[in-house]
Formats: C-alpha cells, sequence, structure tokens
C-alpha cells in the first residue's frame, strides 16, 4: 500500500470537484490511499479550514500527504506552495490555511509546472495544480523537486490569551458541530494550579472540570478539551444556542483563580 | 492491501474530529483501508446510529472491524466495548448504539489501556480509545488482549410488532433520506401468506405491492423493504411529508389479511 | 493494491445505503480501494448526477469502475446497464444518469443474475444489483461476462448553445457550490476569437476574462471554467442569489462579438 493523501476543502461533494482531485491523485499514484478530512469547510472561511486541518492531521503517520484548498484567492497571484512539518507534507494555497496544522519547516513555492495537469484551469487548482503536485510526491517526487524554498509564507492572525497575575483573559476561537465553545485558552496557560474558576461574558460557568460528566445535563460546565484549550459546554445541548438566547456575542472568556 | 476499518459518528466532518480518528487508525495499522459509513448520524441519536450501523455492516466481510461512536455519555462511566458478531469486530461506547448490528457474540469492556492513545482525553473518546482500539485490532491485536470479557452490555429497548390472528399491528420505526416510512413488521412476520392489507393511522395504504413500481406517481405504496421490514411510500415523493400533512403524528401501522 | 471503485449516489449517508454498498464491494473485491465521488446528489436529480459523475471521473485512471445510482426507477422495467467509455467501466441504471461521463462505447444490459446478491430486493439495486456487479468487475470478470450488448441506451436530452455569426445563445445549466453560473456554451464555441462580450438576460456582465481575478470583488464576472464551459461568477460571492435578488429566472446568456 502506498501513501496516504488527505483532502480537505470547502467545495462540497455535489459538483464533483472533490471527486476529480481524487481521480488526479490516484492517475499519478495508483497505490495511494486517499482519504477524506472533509469537503464541507464554509466557502471561503480559512480559519475554519486551518483549524480542522490542525485537528485531523495531527494524528497521521510520517509520509502523509494533506492538501488542504480553500482558495477565495484562486485565480489571483496568491501562491501554491508546500510545507514539510512534522515528517508530513502539506499542499495548499498560501493564505494561511495551512498555518496551523504546519507552523513551521520548511516551503516551496510550488513553481515547477512539470508536476501540475497539462491544462491549469484559472479557477481550479485544488485539481489542476493541489491534487496533482500530492499525486506526484505520493509517487515518490521529492518535495524539493516540486518549487523553489521560500521563507515568507502567509499566517492567518491569531489572537491570544492574554494573563496577568491570577487571571486570564481570552475568547472563543471555534463552535463545534455539538455547539460547544472553544477558546484561545490553553492547557499551558493554566500551569499546573487547580481552582480556576470561568466566566463567559456576565455569565459564572464555575471551576474548570475534568468532563461533561461532572455536571447535571442542561447545566454550563468549562473543561480542557480534546484539543488541549479550555472549552465551554452546556451538558448534552448546545452551548452555542443557550449563549445567543441570552443575546451575548462574542464574548470574552474570564479565568480568575480563586 | 490490510483489514477493513469503517466510522459511523455524529461527529460531522467540519470539526477534523473523523480525520483525526482516521489518522489513528491509520498510524497503528498503515496497510488497513479507512471506510466511512457516515459522520451525519444526528447528534445523541442512538437509535439512529444503531439503525445505520446495522443496515450498513451486514454486508462487509469476514474481519471487518467497525467504530460506531455516538456516545452522549463521554466522559462518564459508561463502558468502551468490543463486540465480536459473525466474523466481524464492533467498537463503541456501551450505550446500545452497537446492539442491532451485533446482536449477539462475545463482548469486552476496553479496559486495557495499553492499546490507547497515550494521553486519553475526557472528551474525545472516538480518538482516544475507539479508534486506537480498532487499529490495534487492524494491526493484529487479537480482541482478547483488549480487555475482559462481559455479559452484561446494554441493548435499546425495541418495539415490536404484535399480531392476533390474522391482524398485525406495528410502528413506524424509521423514517429514511427518501421521506419512505420503515415500520418494525417483518418480511418473516408475514408468513407467506399474500393478501395482507395496510392501514396506516386512518389512512388505507392497500396491499402489500412488490415494489414502487407498482402504482401510479404520487400514489402511496406498501412493499417488503431492502432491510426485510414493510415500508410505506408515495412513489417518487416523500411519504413523511404526506403524512405531516395530514396532521398525522407516529401513526399505528396496522395488517389486516383479507 | 486491487482496482478503483468510486460511488455516487442519492442516497445521502445516514441511513446506511452507501455503506452496505461499499459492503458489497469489498466482500467481493478485498484489494479494491472504494472512493466516494458523492452521495449528496439531490433525490431523483439525474441531470445533477450525470454532470458530477462527468466532472468527476474523467481524473481516474484507465480501468476505474464508476458506480453511479440515481435511480428513481428502481423496480420498474428500467435496466441496469454497464458502459466501457475511455478505458473506465461505468455501472448503473439506464435512465441517463451515465450518459455525460460515457457518451459512447460499447454497454451492456446487466442482465446476468449470476453477479448479483443472492437475493434481490425491489428497492435497493444499488446493493443488490449494482454495487455486487461493481465488486465482480473489480475482482476480474470481465464486462462481456456481465450482460447482452445493447445499442440503445437512455440519454438526458442536452439544451445546446446556438450560433449564428457573431452572437451565441446558450443558457445556464448548473449552478456549483459556490453559486457560480455555469453554462452550456464551450471553450470549443467561442474559437480563438477574443473580445466576445457577456449578457446575462439583460445584464451586461463584460467580456471574457481570464478568471475572478480580473474583476473587484463583489463584481461580475464572466471566463472559462474547469469543465471547459463559460461561467458567470460574482467574484467571492454568490452570482445566483445576485441573480435571484434581480427577479431573473432562467436567463438567456448571449455572447456577442465585439
Amino acid at each position: 500500500m502506498g501513501r496516504i493523501v488527505t483532502l480537505l476543502t470547502d467545495f462540497g461533494t455535489v459538483d464533483g470537484f472533490v471527486g476529480a482531485m481524487k481521480g488526479v491523485v490516484l492517475s499519478r499514484a495508483p497505490e495511494a490511499q486517499v482519504v477524506d478530512l472533509t469537503p464541507e469547510i464554509d466557502s471561503h472561511d480559512l480559519r475554519a479550514g486551518a483549524w480542522a486541518l490542525c485537528e485531523a492531521s495531527r494524528t497521521f503517520p510520517a509520509g502523509t500527504i494533506h492538501v488542504a484548498v480553500v482558495d477565495p484567492g484562486v485565480g489571483t497571484q496568491r501562491r501554491p506552495i508546500l510545507i514539510q512539518h512534522d515528517k508530513q507534507l502539506f499542499v495548499g494555497p498560501d493564505n494561511g490555511v495551512l498555518c496551523l496544522a504546519a507552523p513551521a519547516g520548511p516551503a516551496w513555492h510550488l513553481d515547477n509546472p512539470k508536476w501540475f495537469c497539462e491544462e491549469v484551469s484559472s479557477t481550479f487548482h485544488g485539481r489542476d495544480i493541489f491534487a496533482s503536485v500530492a499525486g506526484h510526491l505520493a509517487s515518490g517526487v521529492p518535495p524539493t523537486a516540486c518549487g523553489t524554498p521560500i521563507s515568507d509564507r502567509i499566517r492567518l492572525e491569531q489572537s491570544r490569551a492574554s494573563r496577568r497575575g491570577d487571571t486570564i483573559i481570552g475568547e472563543v476561537i471555534h463552535v463545534d458541530r455539538f455547539g460547544n465553545l472553544i477558546t484561545n485558552i490553553a492547557r499551558t496557560d493554566l500551569v499546573q494550579a487547580p481552582g480556576w474558576a470561568v466566566t463567559l461574558g456576565d455569565l459564572s460557568v464555575g471551576e474548570i472540570r475534568g468532563t461533561f460528566g461532572d455536571v447535571a445535563r442542561g447545566e454550563w460546565v468549562a473543561y480542557v478539551g480534546s484539543s488541549g484549550y479550555v472549552e465551554i459546554a452546556v451538558r448534552e445541548e448546545r452551548a452555542d444556542a443557550r449563549l445567543a438566547a441570552l443575546g451575548t456575542k462574542k464574548p470574552m472568556v474570564t479565568l480568575c483563580r480563586n
């Protein structure tokens, strides 16, 4: 069995775009295993794409090739790039969508048309450039043959939690499928001290717990989630809906040590 | 090519959760083929998950490993389990989601952390326990090494059709993607006698036919569906919508022999 | 690694139907790689299915087996068929869904039940006929063994753009995930002459450009899209929504040479 090639896009599946990308990969690397991460990123939502790619990619084995195409700038001068990070390869547009999953490591501008489709359309680089390069990488072409090294790739601005003494201030950066609110306050921000009390806007959520199961159904709960950040949820309900019902938008998240 | 590992969850795909599970499986069993059953079960809908797993899994070859994670109790004391049924393996929480697909066979409490991810989060056992165990199973770890045998696993309560002489009374237990109504009246309940007339609430649907094609477009039809149960449909329309328009909720399904 | 088998349906994933098809394929050809094109074609929308299959399939390598099931006539007398086109195989109902992807090539009526599931339901030929035949094809059964040659398969009526001198008149035949409008005016209709000006209903869209990037955000733009047809879009917005706001339905697309 050959290399693993994953696909993450905002293309949906009904137009056949993702299918066409799979065909291009498998034409160049018939032994590769093509794996869907998701085709359902919201159209042009770079941040959501970067988040999902980061969450999904980190568990894959060395040698995996990830193709991520959320690309509002297709057909403009934004560069197609390749990054090698943590023994995995990441292929996509140079617009920040790769920056959370591959924060460091050597990068290349994919400027060698030898690895592109014979005809490159102006609107579907997912097929004509990114899938094609990924297929060639999967068939054994080395990253260094794909383009020119670069050191100025684009990163998304990220809000960071700030700490002053016994207070940490952060915000919600992602809402997951279940309506849980994921903040930008990392486990590592908490040191090992217990006793952090969490406030969401004006709402007191209580101390950080181990998990959902530590509160009753329908109650608010804060805990360190599976991606390593503080999350705020309502057990077996949607926290985002409860928050919306309170009329609160983009609330600040405050942690205070008791 | 290695073992087949299927995934069924209520995670959707946009958060990267299912992708992360795939990476964990493939890290432990790089030769495995990961196959999506569905990531789109309604949040926390155990019954829908159990139904889909049962419909989808029965056609797979011996040796397939199915991972099913619909898990409102993640982070509570519910057990992670493994069931061997009909030469296939089923991995998931002990909450009934596996009970239709794997109604019998030896079962184990997955209590050997050797096969878990190094760090087990309290909220994402899909990745940290279930996918990890499935990956190890796919790489050759035997079920018996994964945990302690159990005999008290949880089953979902299922309504059963009742028969008195020439009358069978049942109900709709599933509505499929096309709006067709699937009842709990099995082909085997019908014996071989023809001439069963079907009533849905107050609506006479007529005799059980061979298929849609036996009625005109837009007409009601009852037939034995592909899962072996009596189904009620409207040819090339949605029966669920037609039923809702009649103001009928949860109607009884009655079969009478003419 | 074995043959590639792709699946395109209007089944969604939540009922387990597509999963059941995958199991049938892999039971007959355990070495095959099953690849999702899409399960999300609108129910019974033959035209959308035919379009997506055509877009997705053309990039796959020789030997790929495509299974396409959009099948409002399941259980009626419509024939199950197999077409060999361009070194790929296409399996599905004889209702036009295969006609864009496989416009030519030898075809067979799948009338040899040897390659079907043991029991063939009247409502789920996707599993019992199409996936089963595809699995056997993937395991090495030749197309000629699967049925009787036919030459009268059904094709969808397709609107064609018409040209009179320096004017081409066409229409929108597909709206993609991003709201872009794809017309039936092909690149080959344009000859090599530059300077075609595009009108959509009453709206002047300007000359055909290279790509989105040639206009400002929020502006209308026409270009030759990745499938080889003239497309009309609004940069980084939804053209279909803008068009609806204008109250225009099914507008004519006119190209005039300046």
